[in-house]
């Protein structure tokens, strides 16, 4: 990595204790991304951004602000990353992925709190990570119990504007997310000094819908046998998603895509034609919470689609992009957006529709439901969610865990276990 | 207690199970309840209530439901009871407040559930409670994560209707819970075929101000030295009222407050004058919980306030009276509704400043807020608590539980170190 040492203590970092994490962080790619075989050569970008993380990105960011633009902070895939860009501002992702981050979380949040909320109120208390330190605004929403309430506690350290998101999908309720992002625009435009016209905001539609159809390209790969990517790199794609450059990410994404569509007409594939096929649903995983497809992938079966926030929730459904005026554009995005299908949403029976769909699509021997300790909506939605697979006769493991790697062995033997089964 | 055995039978309950149900019931009540010297003589009725708990009020509605009426089971103070008597119905409460009960929650909900969403959804599927069999609907509402969750399974086993509570309290947030009450207006029209007239809210709305009204006195008797009846006691009428018939309730606790009026006078009490007057806030106390409030009281101090659902948030504010068009009426109970000051509202600073001001009119030695287990709406918001009661330099416990006796030693040793805190 570069030396970025400087910028790192301009921001008011805790540099030593950063040290600490500098130093983790490539032993553990190296283990867990590098020693694939077979990788496609489209992943060296990718590469190059786990391994300049802290330093590339946040630089762009801080050249950002000294042109005078905003960077905004989010925790969701709720928030209309539209509404920044039209503002001329950048949206960044803040979802802490490390067990690093958790204690200092803890000392602040109950410890029966989700590892992702932890890690992400620890990542700021802790002054380790830049990009928590270079928003100008966070802007949270309030999607689960646990967030809702972090928020009130992080509002005292940044500046904080938080969305309500609806907690149904009646047509009243679309209306309801419409109103909050036109708040949303007021905010921003405010926040920013600029005014976000629909010229700027279809711009940004298009931008973004862009980088929704190269993951979508890149993830339709992922429907061949052989599969031409692992799901571990497919998902490094989708997390790298969340703060990159948009334009960059996108154009990076659909090389990869050329390469891997090259490999799907040869036939080539990273695990062998036939190797059990497994869906990951449930809760999103953020850098570098790689663990449970490492799990899977080391016992021989490849990951070939998540449903989650770090999977398909992120850019199954386009914004339309017809409208040319503000009212029709903010009404476009509303329903986009409210297509997404989290467990805060009671009920949420079309996300069970998007497992049994995505489990045909993707041709699925078996779904391992994926959750974070302590989310209380993805766990007991789990017992439908499990219902539904039983039903359909499509094997199901549940699996609950958190950052630490302290429960890997256990987990491994499940997995294995599991994996024996698909394979009779 | 008579036998009701022919009737819980009809009622298609596991009556052998619940016979070790009822066994356990007059033990515990007989040693937390009935062993307190100088109880006041008003009293009689609420252990009367309790003693024949699942008979007497069970039998009411069931002769209500030979009349043709409907019965409305609600697990919250947010939903407004006015509407269900005005169409003729009764509301009663179904909070489960047995560790009996949780077993058969965790069947189908994660362990990592609060106790009291364990055990509600518990006493249904046990078929061991004769309120949840007899109640025609259930009414939910989205205030929490796991409750919000947790309706989606039982509504497969009952007719359901969930309230959309706001998450916030902007004033478009009031009119969107004005929307919610509009709408289970119309729900409960339907489900009972009565009209919901202005006349009959206006009748409902004075009937439940009432029982506000005669909380609101028996907890004004509490603000004496001496006190002149146990928080326990205190506790006990507070929580019969959210399933007892509304007018005898409030008639017998007027009779109650008039004794306890005349001890006031005289200067009489439970507990000795100077005793270390605690508050209790935080998660609600659903029948037979009183495992709090036993500790503190038999190590000596009264329990004088509780600011939780059972306990002022459930009478504090009354729905105006005044308007008499059907409009006026749901805008009243929107706002009246909307004062209660719940932990699943973002931000909930009003609830600190209520902690604050009780503190005060209730002459409060020391706070103990107290969370049930795996509620991370309360325990997150303890931090701020906290912070509050620190900066006025309050004494403050934060404990955590569930509704096992398994911590209950453990409890004691520190309950019993914090007060020994108040008397230096």
């Amino acid at each position: 990595m570069a030396d970025y040492r400087k910028m790192w203590e301009d921001l008011g970092m805790n540099v030593d204790k950063h040290d600490l994490l500098c130093e983790a962080l490539p032993d553990a790619f190296g283990g867990i991304y590098l020693s694939q075989e077979k990788r496609p050569e489209g992943m060296n970008y990718f590469n190059f951004v786990v391994a300049e993380i802290h330093g590339v990105r946040p630089t762009e960011l801080l050249e950002h602000q000294a042109r005078g633009g905003k960077v905004f902070g989010t925790f969701c895939v709720y928030v209309p990353d539209e509404v920044v860009f039209a503002a001329g501002g950048i949206a960044t992702g803040l979802c802490g992925g490390s067990q690093f981050w958790v204690p200092a979380g803890e000392s602040v949040l109950p410890v029966n709190t989700c590892p992702l909320i932890k890690a992400s109120v620890g990542a700021r208390l802790d002054r380790t990570c830049p990009f928590f330190r270079i928003a100008d605004m966070y802007v949270g929403e309030t999607t689960c119990d646990g967030k809702k309430k972090a928020w009130e506690i992080l509002a005292g350290e940044v500046p904080f504007h938080v969305m309500d998101v609806p907690q149904m999908k009646r047509p009243q309720d679309i209306g309801r997310w419409a109103d909050e992002i036109k708040g949303f625009i007021k905010v921003v435009e405010e926040f920013t000094g600029n005014r976000v016209t629909p010229e700027a905001l279809h711009q940004s539609i298009v931008m973004l819908n862009n980088k929704r159809r190269a993951l979508k390209r890149l993830y339709e790969t992922r429907k061949a046998d052989p599969v031409p990517i692992s799901g571990k790199d497919a998902l490094l794609a989708t997390e790298i998603a969340f703060y990159d450059d948009p334009s960059r990410f996108t154009e990076m994404t659909n090389n990869l895509c050329e390469e891997l569509e090259q490999r799907v007409k040869r036939g080539e594939g990273v695990f062998p034609a036939g190797a059990p096929r497994i869906m990951i649903t449930g809760t999103p995983m953020a850098i570098p919470n790689w663990k449970l497809h490492h799990l899977v992938e080391s016992a021989g079966a490849p990951v070939v689609v998540e449903e989650s926030c770090t999977g398909t929730r992120y850019f199954e459904h386009l914004v339309e992009e017809e409208p040319r005026d503000l009212d029709g554009q903010i009404i476009a995005l509303a329903e986009r957006y409210m297509k997404t299908n989290c467990a805060c949403f009671t009920p949420n029976s079309n996300r069970i529709q998007d497992i049994l769909r995505l489990a045909q699509e993707y041709r699925v021997d078996g779904i391992i439901d994926y959750n974070l300790q302590f989310c209380g909506l993805y766990s007991t939605e789990s017992y439908l969610v499990k219902q539904a697979l039983d039903a359909q006769g499509i094997p199901y493991l549940h699996i609950e865990t958190d950052y630490s790697e302290q429960d890997f062995e256990q987990l491994r033997t499940r997995v294995e276990a599991f994996l024996e089964r698909l394979r009779k």
